[in-house]
C-alpha cells in the first residue's frame, strides 16, 4: 500500500515509492518556509513551481525551479521557503 | 489544505497543487494496469520509472521514462501499465 506522510500540520504531504531508481518520496508543499532534516544523503528535484533553498552553512537563499535538483547531506537541517506551491522528488541515498 | 486523491483501492494515490504553471496533481502507481478517463487535456510527464502507455485509437504499448511526456487528450480514456512503482506529474489544461 502506497504511504503518504503529512508535516508541518498537513502544509507537507508526500507520497513514498521505491523502483529501480531507489527509496524516494514525490511531494507537495503549500506556500511557507520550513526547516526539514535529514537521515541520508538526498536529492531533491523540483517538479513543479520555485523553491529558495539554503543548505547548512550558506547564509543566502538560493532558488531552485522546475527540474533543477540540489543535493542535502546526511544528518543535517535545511531551510526553504516557497511562494507558492511546489512539487518535488526526493531520491534518498 | 493539500488534497490527497486515492484510486484503484488506493493503488493510486496523488497530492493536487496549483501554482503559475497550472493546476496539477503529483502521483505515484504501484505496479499494475490501469484505465484513467480524462476531463482535460492531461499532460503526463513521469518522474521515477517507466510507465507503458495505450492512448485511444493505439493498439500497442508504448514506454515512457523519466522526464518523458505525453498528452491526452479531453474526455478520452486510456490505459497505462507499470512493472514497477511509477512517479508521474500530471498537468491539466
Amino acid at each position: 500500500m502506497l504511504k503518504v506522510n503529512e508535516y508541518f500540520g498537513g502544509n507537507v504531504k508526500s507520497i513514498a515509492l521505491e523502483n529501480v531508481e531507489g527509496v524516494a518520496t514525490v511531494g507537495v508543499m503549500e506556500s511557507g518556509e520550513y526547516e526539514f532534516g535529514t537521515s541520508t544523503i538526498e536529492y531533491m528535484t523540483i517538479t513543479s513551481g520555485i523553491l529558495e533553498v539554503m543548505l547548512p552553512g550558506e547564509e543566502t537563499w538560493t532558488f531552485y525551479s522546475k527540474g533543477e535538483t540540489f543535493v542535502v547531506a546526511k544528518d543535517v537541517r535545511f531551510k526553504v521557503k516557497a511562494s507558492q506551491q511546489v512539487a518535488y522528488y526526493c531520491l534518498y541515498v
